[in-house]
């Protein structure tokens, strides 16, 4: 067994694995540009709404050691905080540290102050997966077969991650049969990462392509769906990687049960339901194209929402680091 | 324009586009050996029901003048029939040529009958196909924006295909606003054939991967769901391309009509529901791969069936040459 990780931050260089080279290749690069970590942000080499947070917090620090003035480093918190637009824990982590900056007085101090915030962020991530995986353990049946989507373990977070820490863990305490990865077209979140995921931990899984679900499912193999959200609005409603939807409207039609997994940073309270949630479009390429091989004819049209919002009807419970939420109910604010 | 075509047969050589290489390149092979049209019926370098049982009728021909004795032939035949396991059209060409075999007697004439047999198949298939259209397009409101799978255009038979064809006839008639097309992974049916006959077609159309599609209906952007089979049982539980059943859970949530494209020659009435089917589970590869692309680790399981059971609760329509069956229906023998 070898641990996956995803994010190494030791208050001057940001670190991370270049998850699109994945499972292929482990680089890890070490940088200390803000622009790289945006970059790598906008390229999914760093991705998953956890990690995502942390990798903003820690880039604020990067900019504002190498910032000449307040309005550049003001201009590239602006970048950071907009390098994706769905995951809510990338504004939330911004915002910490832009309340640290409001507080406290100039230069030595701020900066003293933001490593404090990133740093804190970064290990109340991994605290929160640890607190999650825990809640979430209790969800899962002995001898349980688990169907996930896309990426949700070491790689999305600085601990060990959300759904597929739960699963981890299930597997630890000898409760996990199999676990099921979804491929995630277009970028293949889950043949790539989460077979690696689960290879590194030795966790029995299978592959199988997004449109395999139903059959799946049919055939009595999926005992619960367990996954991660990118934005969770006020009420419930869950945006999430593109699929989850109709992995719900699947799970419902089988009683089977549907889980989402995500820390307290991911609720985004001032989205009153799922219509509030920005979704992000992204290039036709991917879809045309897969790992460098070109798939369709270069000039075709594509439909290619990075995300889709499963309305909360058809989320059975959520697990958050302070417990499970069994909808409809209130979500806390996040503790201090 | 330019249109479309898979196969081609004059009685002595048999043709058939590789399609495994489109849409890249359009490359024919011509033969008079029916292995070669076994292996490109195993490899999907011929595929879709109509089309194997086309190609299935002609290379009983080319086994009958290549055959040292009858036991050879039988073998060949034998072969032929087995090539693929779901697709009940392969089945029933190659019966439809046995019988003729039965019927009289030796060699020369034999030949001649099996001709004639393998000739009227790939005739029929194609008159098939033009009195299926014109039904189909009853079914097409005016401005339809249609959401298909897989493909099942000019490729996968001797005529204009089945769900593409009305698809192209609903083009012609200025009823189609738009045809939305689901990738099909594994092998991208949809992405590499259906968008290259489309192109070829000058339809408006849009590629989408296969988990993106309870995000375009929900967005609101499909009219009606129209796709093909590869067998159908006696009480119109249907086998078509893995993805098809959830695409028809996803059509009744949000009231989506949901039609099927097929000739009688797809109707299996010894079959008397979907669990009479056999499913084809395909290479692991397929699912690991992608167009000699590596996408995750070589050693991981994958789950690969080729084909799903939509039953026949969720389908509204089929369209046939001999007409449009509502179910519960019960459906006609083919007609000799």
């Amino acid at each position: 067994m070898d641990d996956p990780r995803g994010l190494r931050w030791d208050g001057e260089d940001f670190e991370f694995i270049e998850q699109t080279l994945l499972p292929h290749e482990e680089k890890w690069i070490r940088t200390k540009d803000w622009r790289v970590v945006v970059d790598a942000i906008k390229r999914l080499a760093i991705r998953g709404a956890p990690a995502i947070g942390v990798a903003g917090a820690c880039s604020v620090v990067l900019a504002k050691r190498c910032s000449a003035d307040k309005i550049e480093f003001e201009q590239a918190v602006e970048a950071i905080e907009h390098a994706r637009p769905t995951a809510v824990n990338l504004a939330w982590a911004v915002n910490r540290l832009r309340d640290r900056i409001r507080d406290i007085g100039e230069d030595e101090e701020v900066l003293r102050r933001l490593v404090e915030e990133a740093t804190a962020i970064a290990n109340e991530d991994a605290r929160m997966c640890d607190q999650m995986v825990e809640h979430g353990l209790e969800l899962i049946p002995d001898g349980a077969s688990v169907l996930t989507h896309c990426n949700t373990g070491a790689l999305v977070s600085y601990g060990i991650g959300t759904a597929l820490g739960v699963v981890r863990r299930a597997h630890e305490a000898g409760k996990l049969k199999h676990v099921y990865a979804c491929e995630a077209r277009p970028l293949g979140q889950g043949a790539r990462l989460t077979m690696w995921e689960l290879d590194k931990l030795d966790i029995p899984g299978t592959l199988l392509c997004d449109g395999a679900v139903g059959s799946l499912m049919q055939a009595g193999r999926v005992d619960l769906v367990l996954l991660g959200a990118d934005r969770i609005a006020a009420n419930g409603d869950t945006a999430n990687k593109i699929g989850t939807f109709q992995l719900a409207v699947l799970a419902k039609r089988f009683g089977i049960p549907f889980y989402v997994a995500a820390p307290s940073s991911t609720f985004d309270l001032n989205a009153p339901d799922g219509t509030s949630i920005p979704i992000e479009e992204r290039d036709a390429d991917e879809v045309r194209n897969y790992r460098g091989s070109q798939i369709s004819l270069p000039g075709v049209k594509a439909y290619n929402p990075a995300f889709d919002v499963t309305p909360v009807e058809l989320i059975n419970a959520f697990i958050r680091e302070d417990g499970i939420f069994i909808p409809p109910c209130e979500f806390p604010v996040r503790r201090p």
